[in-house]
């Protein structure tokens, strides 16, 4: 593997880690409590709507599958020896697989998360829900940004899918269909 | 390009072509009239949340898009002329980009629309947000159906996401970074 690549590989699996990490903070420890009546507390947690809570789980999660990608390529960069051309190919489809599973269920993640929350701003007439942004307002303030950082995430892991796809493809022939091509 | 690329090729994206309008179209013509009191009907329809238009929006945009790719692979299988190698690294680089951007946005908008669904059927104690499924029983199942529907057109759509990546990408030079290699 190239060396550019392994280093740009290691830089957008920091960012993603950092990202995600972020964002799964800010959602979990996002809280607000409004007196509603005098005596009667009422508190917002993330925990009122489902999609908040699987939001920091798949954060979470995909965050130590980086890191442990992560490891793997900085173990690879210090023994640099060649590895074999059937099992690398293995290996770079292993890797191509789970960085596509990775992208894309933060993606549903945080679309969902997302989805919620405009709910809980916009309200909905047809429906009769109410909104509750206009009460909770530091409590929507800091989901928002949890949900911009949850986007950032997801495109640095897109970028990431791409760096994995091209460590994969290129091992093949250009003119021949799923054919490996000799060394060069 | 390999024969077989292709024509695989062009098969997804007559599966992905189908699935999306099928999905527009069961969104769009789902409605059910509730008579609630004796003379006052209520309406459910696709327009009640407003993740549910941009799905048929989003939907019948990405099937033009696939539309006019098709016309172009067999334009290209009639043709059968060899390209550069420099323009075709330039339109497989455009192919790879607007195939990403064309599943991600599918899949945001299929994913939005369950959420928004979800909570129809779920409701939100918390947010006190009722429940709406329970009185508008086929309009639910027909837009469920709607759904899986959206998700299998993002699969088709991903597994041709993968294979433009596979065309451009196949291009580059497995030892050099970012290098195109010689024909072989």
């Amino acid at each position: 593997m190239g060396y550019w690549a392994a280093e740009a590989e290691a830089f957008l699996r920091v960012c993603a880690i950092l990202f995600l990490v972020l964002t799964a903070c800010l959602v979990a420890m996002d809280t607000q409590t409004k007196f509603i009546v005098y005596t009667y507390a009422k508190k917002a947690t993330f925990r009122d709507l489902n999609a908040l809570p699987v939001l920091v789980y798949v954060d979470g999660a995909v965050a130590g599958y980086n890191l442990l990608q992560l490891s793997r390529c900085s173990v690879s960069a210090y023994c640099k020896r060649e590895i074999q051309s059937p099992l690398l190919k293995n290996l770079s489809w292993v890797h191509f697989l789970l960085d596509q599973v990775a992208v894309y269920i933060v993606f549903v993640a945080t679309t969902a998360a997302t989805q919620a929350s405009l709910l809980a701003v916009t309200g909905s007439k047809a429906m009769q829900w109410m909104k509750l942004c206009n009460r909770y307002t530091r409590f929507c303030v800091q989901m928002g940004g949890a949900l911009l950082c949850g986007y950032a995430a997801c495109i640095v892991l897109a970028l990431t899918s791409f760096l994995s796809a091209y460590n994969l493809f290129r091992l093949y022939s250009p003119s021949k269909f799923l054919q490996l091509k000799s060394k060069q």
